[in-house]
């Protein structure tokens, strides 16, 4: 197909396979934002009377012809077309003729895949906020389940504290709402229209900015188009750095997920469906998307790297390199939503093994210790003992769950703060909604018809 | 002196080195931080009885001189002291007897340390404010004097099209008010008190931990005692992922400022005070401290990665690898407050060429061109016409600034927008003002005379 | 298809997608060398009679089946074989029935995969040292024709002293021999027998590794079982460590290559078939594959990144986080090759424009230094000569050339060692063809017919 | 004092401050490097007759004046003489006048700090060498002690298969020594002389850059002077990638300790002295510098990162940037070697708890499975069976101690190989000892009297 910067003469296939990477392939997810940001620049540019009535009708009807094929999976951009933009601009050229070629007027590629970026963050980024949700919710019920049930609490990789199952498991639903805080502005960010920055100095034209804005449902234009082209990369970065957090999370509740399954602590069970086997030890229960959770925490802090290395140290203007923060932007996204599903599905399936909760439990437990709580605390004199086979005054449940009742500060054992934490997820949720339903909204009076957003 | 954990038995010398580090180093920074987490700790302990009116006086008095000696540099951790805690502690002690050992009911190293970070945190993330408003406000003054004067704009690091001087500088002010967006959210997610978890799981106490963080100015309690302890390093990383963003900004200003000071680019020049020469070429002058914004923007983001990688897969629970995260985050604090002030030192001692801003675009232009700004751009045709001493249609300064102002949508060379920008910096301004206050007013309370914060 | 581990219960559907990720299609690439890896077991397992002669005449048919199917790309990985070593067992156990299964006495998974990814980086590493060389060649070929060519060597990105063409050059060519040293470690490193390991603790049979090893071309047999499963990463990290080198010398290659090919510098023109074009810029030749490099040079770093984190931290014996090394690593090793032939091209079609180069360093020159050579460096009080059209003596081209020669010291412009370069580098390739046939040898004798290695 | 460059002007105390970082502390470890480089230009210089026979004799006996200030710790860099070479040469001018100036005849700074780093880095890595050939002799050493007690081998951090402690500390020793040959390497790379390449572009004058070569007792001579500083930065980064190695596997180390010395686990003790208490938890024994090494391998990793991301991307030519890679190469350095003493002195005080890993081994022990491993691993119907208290047979020490040597094939728990691996480590051993001498020689004769050479 013809490159819409093509000029007639070949370039060297080897530069043409370097170029073209994975992009057709990575662009296959920006048709549908590709459209719509196609659709807004139509109707600013027929605001403006370069288009014609006509002009616009013929370029809309095109535009939704590709959002349908694209709902079906039957438009396809093939490698030799480069790019999302080049395969549409094709489309709208063999249905209208030349008019195709008009709604290039007043931006370039540059432009475009900045809208197209911004949008697709906007969608997965309320599915992220939506997984995120779930599993602060799947952490909360299961903590209000075992905010009674003793165990060990840990400092050093020693048991040292009483603690119990609730508060372990509401700690990461308290983390996890400090990440939306961060992520809820890494989408303020993102939130703002890139449209009209064309090659990144804008144009020649009295091109209406904010129009193309309110129609896409952004939240504000972005003023300086310098700045526009230099926020390549950069509002991307801002999201993985975002994703890290929530990876990071997600890393140690896998860490203390393999950890408190082991044989030796045996806290915890999960249900043999969200297991695997091995091929040379079949009966061994292995917690494998633990494990690849918590390597996949390192391969995010790897695509935030790629993404913040790329776009250092570059001038000022468009440079090719940004191209190179597509796929790490687009697979960071997709591994946190993956990842947080994986996790809400392992804690829906966790149950405690409180013999081994308790058990371990008594092992820390001791008599004449100058601090209140120091003397539940294991050591050298209390191993010895223990080797020593000395008795131990062993505490029945009931004792237990009134010791941990004892810690009823704010936050503590006795007192975990869960409805609290309730209500600043319920609270966290709210924005979010809000926003997704006013980014339908724009989108659905955009097209006309249907929204085509991504549901999960 | 007397380390808190003394217990009899002597360390190996080299473990004891190994342990230290740069840590009571380091901590010469947390003196006063620590000190007034100690005054609110007191405070709360006397509100529930566990301190007499009497041992409440005497510590608040033995803090106070502890302020005092740290005011005039006068208060010194030995590194046999091991770290700030145990030296205010054994200062206490020394002037207080047995009291000084009460101040440790109900919490434990961990929390200090926590909470000592946290002030410091807030504290710092002031200043970085105050410093990138600083700078915001010189690149938007610069862009005020040099919005007329016309540039080449460019892409591929190609001259591509008209820009002017004002639209490039005021690119990174808006940059910046991004990042700052960025900072304000880290800076919320510090600004929750860890006071109460003592060493992670609470204590057996009825602590009051909303009157302790109400005394430290903290806008709320951090819930879960478990993350609390999570959160360590978590939220140093949220504090340096956000600087990594704003050294990004300042890298690409070094990058552009390195370029255009060149010989062959010329835009601009710099005063003398802010270059340095060389030792073989005594000349030449030298944009030296542009190339290490350069450099040390690559050092923030390995700070950001040693962060994130010492508690990637951490189990729950304190670890002793939190005191890793230390020292990046002290430092990284530093350097983006040092980068900031270079930068807008530069800025304002910024002058453009304007011969060779107009001689550069005027080599881009040419003439018979489809769209309307691409005749202006340089390429192989242009370059023979060049080459075969082709006169060109030289327009006059009058001329290139009717062209910039033809560019007039929002953003765009001829209305870069900067009264927005400059409305938009004064209302990110107001609520770090804010905060400021209430902060420095809390400290001012607990302390009851001065506030002995930084101020810059 | 079943799977090696399967026992009869179901796996819920994201467990399965989160743990196949991109598994089926990279082990695609791994085929060859997972059949090489049991040709040698099955042979070492007749020796040792736990298969009789028929039943290795089978497998081994059955094997070369495989191999000859790969040929053609018709053995296919379908996403429900989970991996190779299942597809390859599928097919055996398809064609020959129970004699499938016995193959797989005495080694795991865990194995089958190192000796693939140990064989694979072998093959892979061969080809890299040969582009790196066609660079090299590439290189010096293009600094023998330049040598005598004056260009400004830059300091602080400023014009500093008088340099040449050729030298720039070979000084890439220097970096790369220095590159080869630790590729050639790196093949070291990956170039010991894993077999025999098992699930990493070894078999109670009296297995022959040394025959394995000598049989797959190995030039050792790793010895302790329990480090094979732990080099699992740490070896591919130490290719890539080698390739980041390789990558970074690229980068700096490219900026270079980007800044003289600017109209500012002007030094250099590449050929139009490696540049391309732009959508609104018609007549621009933009450089981008040199765009490219720079930006994956970070791509690499970020791989790099990937693989020490993953590895980092984690405990003794096999980890599933290690299955997350392998699409960086085959990633990283397809990213250096096609950045050397990008280079290599680059530099074949690379032309010095001799006016800009010495117009440039005519710029340089000035009269009455203390230093030879510091009078000829570009400065405040010269620009101001220049700006006030003070005349410069010019110095002809003969002139400059005979400057050139006159830093005839070893490694300087009038002697830059070319001949030694060159020597160097046919130094390097002896090892690289002698490890290559023995390596080629190994497998043919082993697969009996041919060898089915790639070649470029 | 007079800075080299001065030439009047001042430069604002910013600019001064944010320039000098930590320049003249790091420089105090250079001090003895930058005279060794001295001495070895001045005789240079002699032999092509720049400096008289008596003007050579002058700066010969103050250069050693200042090592014997140096060995002494009197000779001090003050952060207003910016760095080591002002220092050195303001005394050489104090002390012999205007010939302290002809010693910066025919060279730079640029040229000096290289010649510096690559002495410094090859003092060091004698260093690290002898370091990690002792932590390989007390691994071995323990092996040999232990090699006959069984252990479970771990896969998924689950217990798999019959292992001896023996088997797990002698993989850490062939890890190391795998380092070895990258450590080895990263030393060739480093054991080229610099000087003669000035600012970067050679000099007018016929220097020998041979001799100096030789004086220094580099391997020898960086041929292209271009390449010479291009390499600032690329062989600190080759040198440091072979250092995170080396930190990756002290950091699974860590990890294995930690995890062994639990009381879950319970495997190992470790002596007191190598353990710290903590202040709320007096009897608590911690192995706190296993989780600073494990924490540290992180800032290797960052250390690593810092210097590549720093040097990627440069343009030809030296850039200030390359001053920023001093501060993570010198800490780097000291932070594996600390490590690597930390690890060999908790390896000497290892003990094993054969209780507990006699009795982890036999809880995975069962009966029918049709591997003749695999019955003994632990599954789901164990752990059930485990729940209803069902006995298992219980083997005994001896059987234990037959089953593993059993596994008699190279490098199995039967046949760990520690002679072979012993062979290894003393053939490794002696390439470093004839280079340490050689390089001890040189300097010796240099410095005509004593070497001041680091021991350690």
């Amino acid at each position: 197909m013809t490159k819409l910067w093509q000029k007639g003469y070949s370039v060297h296939s080897l530069v043409e396979h370097y170029e073209a990477g994975q992009n057709s392939k990575l662009d296959m997810r920006l048709i549908r934002h590709d459209v719509w940001g196609s659709l807004a620049h139509a109707a600013m540019l027929r605001s403006i009377e370069v288009l014609t009535a006509d002009e616009h009708e013929a370029l809309k009807a095109a535009l939704c012809e590709i959002l349908q094929l694209e709902a079906t999976n039957e438009f396809i951009i093939q490698p030799t077309d480069e790019d999302v933009h080049t395969s549409v601009e094709n489309y709208l050229t063999a249905k209208t003729g030349s008019i195709g070629k008009k709604i290039h007027t007043a931006r370039s590629r540059n432009d475009q895949i900045l809208v197209d970026t911004r949008l697709y963050a906007k969608e997965n980024l309320h599915l992220v906020a939506r997984k995120l949700f779930a599993l602060c919710d799947a952490l909360l019920t299961f903590a209000q389940k075992t905010m009674d049930i003793p165990m060990p609490g840990y400092t050093h990789m020693r048991r040292a504290m009483l603690s119990s199952v609730g508060l372990w498991a509401a700690s990461f639903a308290e983390a996890l709402l400090d990440d939306e805080q961060l992520l809820s502005t890494a989408y303020a960010i993102s939130d703002q229209s890139p449209l009209g920055s064309a090659a990144g100095y804008g144009v020649p034209l009295p091109i209406d900015r904010q129009l193309v804005s309110d129609l896409l449902g952004f939240s504000r234009v972005q003023n300086n188009v310098i700045y526009v082209q230099s926020s390549r990369g950069k509002i991307e970065a801002a999201i993985v750095q975002a994703l890290t957090q929530i990876m990071l999370d997600l890393s140690k509740l896998a860490q203390d997920m393999l950890l408190f399954t082991t044989a030796e602590y045996g806290f915890f069970q999960v249900s043999q469906e969200v297991c695997t086997g091995s091929s040379i030890m079949p009966q061994k229960r292995n917690l494998d998307v633990m494990e690849l959770v918590r390597a996949r925490a390192q391969t995010m802090l790897a695509l935030q790297q790629q993404i913040l290395g790329i776009i250092s140290g570059l001038p000022s203007g468009y440079n090719m390199d940004y191209q190179e923060t597509k796929r790490p932007f687009i697979e960071a996204l997709d591994l946190v939503q993956e990842s947080l599903d994986i996790c809400t599905l392992v804690v829906n399936n966790l149950q405690v093994n409180t013999d081994a909760t308790d058990r371990a439990y008594e092992l820390t437990t001791s008599t004449n210790m100058p601090f209140r709580d120091a003397y539940r605390i294991i050591g050298a004199e209390v191993l010895a003992q223990l080797d020593r086979n000395v008795p131990f005054p062993v505490e029945g449940q009931e004792q237990l769950v009134n010791r941990l009742k004892a810690r009823n500060h704010l936050g503590g054992a006795g007192n975990p703060g869960l409805a609290q934490a309730h209500q600043r997820l319920e609270q966290a949720k709210q924005p979010w909604l809000e926003q997704a339903t006013a980014f339908k909204t724009a989108i659905q009076q955009l097209v006309g018809t249907q929204n085509y957003m991504q549901e999960d």
